[in-house]
């Protein structure tokens, strides 16, 4: 079956309050533009997003699939025709889906695939809790969509009824665009509804089918509100998955995943702990209690944290510990290896049991450019040691405390770079000013 | 209108088991009584704040309002009826409020001052979810108090009425503290109750009128319990007025505000961040989570965090960038600026553009007072370096990584405080005790 | 009276998805095995553990308590029974008992030993708000048991009875053993169910009485799910019982604790705090925001964080202060000290009233053996200070900002060990690259 996803990404958000277009506020460190693509492209063969006017951001998020600008806002009918431009000619269906939908599954895209190869239309229904102003999907004896009332013009007994109309369609190119083009404006709003072609499709002889999802994954996003409830959903259900799939998670609900977090087996994860984008840990790694990280592999059996920053272009190797105040950026962390307090290693890759004292800094930028370090397997590092890039030091080499190493150090050579010591009698302090 | 608040805050609070005063214990970072006070003073034109006695903190957390001390603690009717010694000639109405009732709003106090004008005793009367034991207030035919009865005195009938009485009243100051006179204390626990008055109001041929309020505005504080779902209570209130001010709150119930946080519109906060009084967020700023600010203004665009600390006397200019694991403490950071690894920046003023390394260190306190570091526009101190001030680092000057500043850098200049380093061949790591 | 325990705990936990015995897990940082130890043998005399084949660290785990394997995991009846080739002379009791069902409580334990003196066996039973399909407890007009029906066995009447077999008995050694090895495994899944003896111990002429618990202690744990709903329910133990006694938790649900966290009274816990175990806060003790502690001892009126982490054999003395960023291990800090930034402070000894700067670091490990560093009363660590341990700083003495110490300082001496600075006009930030 060829079918094509035109994404409604137009509107403006107004009650989100924010100048970033509304499809572009993220839920679990994916905008939910790439929610949606993301669950209609592993269904559905090609996608459209249509945007408004004015929207660059909006139109990068979409790439690489083509955007149509909606000029004028005049209704989701409208909205969903100026996908015609690109997808006139198009033989096969069109599903017309939204970006403030983002949590619809790809299961129910299948469903609603599936249906529709058995009607002219097919629609996605849900059972609210609080149906509330939804429009109605009303239903035959055959189980078929008779039609779709709008609340405003219900009777009691329509309002009565609790299957709601989640504004998801699938119909073929063809019949959409022809019943998208006859639909009317004649309304409160003055605006031209895509649920109008339910009664375009029936005045056809067309059979409408619906099929039923949770409301959870069709609640739209609207509100800073209902976007942190969208976020709380989406938590919920990647943290379930995690702990199902083998995962300890101390205190689930104080884990923030990302869209993408993948954890091997018998992965622990203590109270506090944010993912951005992009990480994996593999089995047997324990992540500490307030824990930050985002693109970063963590390989079995290392220990991260507490208070650890791992930052984008990190791997820590087999066993290595990462402790506590320490941040690695674009760094490798040899197998065994050990960063346990209060250090910065950006742009380094330090080799398999290497120790690395508390307090050392890599200095990999000089204004303009970042550089790199280099330290051996099997290399000490002493405390409080600055490493300016670039710089290599050897294997099994030791970095005296306190240093401030320039200059490459051979393997198994010791580098000391530091002050000499001169105490002063009776020069202690008194409490008084002095220049300490 | 002219009205004084009485804010009965004398109780010990023994259920708190605690040594401070339970008017003195915070709820989203201010005492209970200053909650009560804000709200008083914004509706009243005066307060009094009615004490017990030795305590001296609270007398001084009540200030500039005046107090009188509750010499022996006989009952809310006794409380009220010591603030006559300052209030016995005050030509207008006094309303009775509790330091333990600290999240009553404004709105309540003005709608309990109207309802003043209109009868001759005025209180605060509520629905709870389980009115429990708490006094019923019986109405007649007109929707007028007839009577506040016990639940002990109560019949099945009375204890089946919803509407419970919340204690807060308002009355002519002549009239309540006749009635407080009148009051007996013939009662199991051998208390004046501050209740009682209704009854004398109404034999007085006074009408009596209630005015209804949320619970969750009038709940009693009596135990660390009560006080951590209040703490829950205002902190939902904050969170959900910040996402409808347009904010993003990724994970709301995760972020702590201060009773006073201000944010811009398009802020965003990540997972937990906490609050402290007196933080000013402008539009477009980002805090990232485990970030902790008190006394700070950050503005327009700058980002803040993982794990950064602002302490009072902060101000991050536009644009500008803390990171993590680093302190800005009576500290400028420049437009532009960057402080982005493990840094200590206190009593310092960075100019816009300047770049702090990783581990950069001002040495502020020399024991006995704190010394002022300055940074020019433009700057660029190295990884690893301490500033101790009172020093001057110049607009555009260079400090080399792991240098100990101790004399002014003039504008343009580099400077360089480090050691010599030395390679000793052969000497590097091998497992043995050295002192590195 | 003479009571042995009997602990199943040789479940592979296939459901858990790991290569951890299930009754290692820990909840509140114990794994569950040492909480059903520690409240067995909080009320009876002694206990036994069940393991199954090849779970070496699940013997180690129940150290000193005898271990006895099932090597076949034949059902519940077959594992108690394996506890006989050590009990099989007991002159006493058994009550056997489950590590997964770790959170039942002495109480119960108590009212089950209470409850076997009137009978000839008795069993724990709840009433689960959702019965589902545990094994019905039939009793008879005089409240005794009459059988255990299994739920697939039960009537619908049956069914509709809401008191659950939890599967916890006690009965004298000899019938138990006798019981245990009548029972038959003529079933569907072939296995020995310890819930047959009810019906043996009926035929038998003996009484049975069950007791009734909360469903919260009796919960079995089968999944990391379940795990975490566990330590949810003991987490709300633990923060309950913390305020109840005295201690303020700002926002309770961000705060962990593990099962022995001691806390005195007036402490304050701020939000997103996590105890591991063997902690004591005494009276007035703050703990300030995204602090972790493990291993230690908090003086009365010190204060701890925020971002401060405190290692095994810390201990801060009365009023002393650990700020942001700074961790301890094995460490003392005497009376009134302050470390509040950035600091690492590993294996010393600090006496009162000590300063230690921003960014001291001591230099404890020479990657072989840890060295004490000792700082005297008073004495002030300028900011950015290396102390390569082992080392010693006399009382009084003043460490310059920016030393690396190698030497001890004599008492009242003052101790300088850096680089002298040189300022090189012109060769200022120009934004090329320089090796800064």
């Amino acid at each position: 079956m060829n079918i094509a996803a035109v994404i409604l990404a137009a509107g403006l958000g107004t009650r989100m309050r924010s100048r970033l277009p509304k499809a572009l506020h993220p839920i679990a460190a994916r905008p939910m533009l790439q929610h949606i693509l993301s669950a209609a492209t592993e269904v559905f063969d090609r996608a459209v997003v249509v945007i408004g006017p004015e929207m660059p951001e909006l139109q990068r998020a979409a790439d690489p699939h083509p955007v149509v600008v909606q000029a004028e806002r005049l209704g989701t009918g409208h909205a969903a025709l100026q996908a015609a431009s690109l997808l006139e000619d198009f033989a096969g269906d069109v599903a017309v889906l939204y970006a403030d939908n983002p949590l619809i599954t790809p299961d129910t895209l299948r469903r609603l695939a599936a249906a529709r190869g058995s009607a002219g239309l097919a629609l996605v229904a849900m059972r609210p809790a609080e149906p509330g102003r939804y429009g109605r999907v009303l239903t035959n004896a055959a189980g078929e969509v008779e039609r779709v009332v709008e609340w405003a013009d219900a009777t009691a007994e329509e309002r009565a009824v609790g299957l709601c109309n989640a504004g998801v369609i699938c119909a073929p190119a063809a019949d959409l665009f022809g019943w998208l083009r006859a639909i009317r404006n004649e309304n409160a709003k003055g605006e031209y509804y895509l649920t109008d072609i339910v009664a375009l499709a029936r005045q056809a002889g067309q059979r409408v089918v619906a099929i039923e999802a949770p409301e959870a994954e069709l609640r739209g996003i609207n509100s800073r509100v209902e976007l942190a409830a969208a976020e709380a959903a989406v938590q919920a259900r990647l943290r379930l998955a995690a702990m199902e799939a083998g995962a300890t998670l101390i205190q689930p609900e104080s884990v923030t995943f990302a869209f993408d977090t993948r954890l091997g087996q018998d992965v622990t994860i203590g109270p506090n702990v944010v993912f951005g984008p992009d990480v994996l840990l593999e089995d047997g790694v324990e992540i500490r209690a307030f824990s930050h990280l985002e693109g970063c592999v963590v390989r079995s059996g290392a220990v991260i944290g507490p208070f650890a920053r791992l930052r984008p272009g990190t791997r820590v190797e087999r066993h290595a510990h990462v402790g506590n105040f320490v941040e690695l950026k674009a760094a490798v962390l040899g197998e065994g290896a050990k960063a346990n307090h209060l250090s910065y290693l950006g742009d380094a890759e330090i080799g398999a049991g290497a120790n690395i004292g508390a307090g050392t800094i890599t200095c990999n930028y000089d204004g303009v450019n970042k550089h790199r370090t280099q330290i051996g397997a099997g290399a000490f590092i002493g405390s409080d040691t600055a490493l300016v890039a670039p710089v290599r030091v050897g294997a099994r080499a030791l970095v005296a405390a306190g240093s401030v190493i320039t200059e490459d150090v051979p393997d198994d050579a010791m580098a000391i770079a530091r002050g000499r010591q001169a105490n002063k009698a009776g020069r202690g302090f008194r409490g008084k000013g002095v220049k300490a």
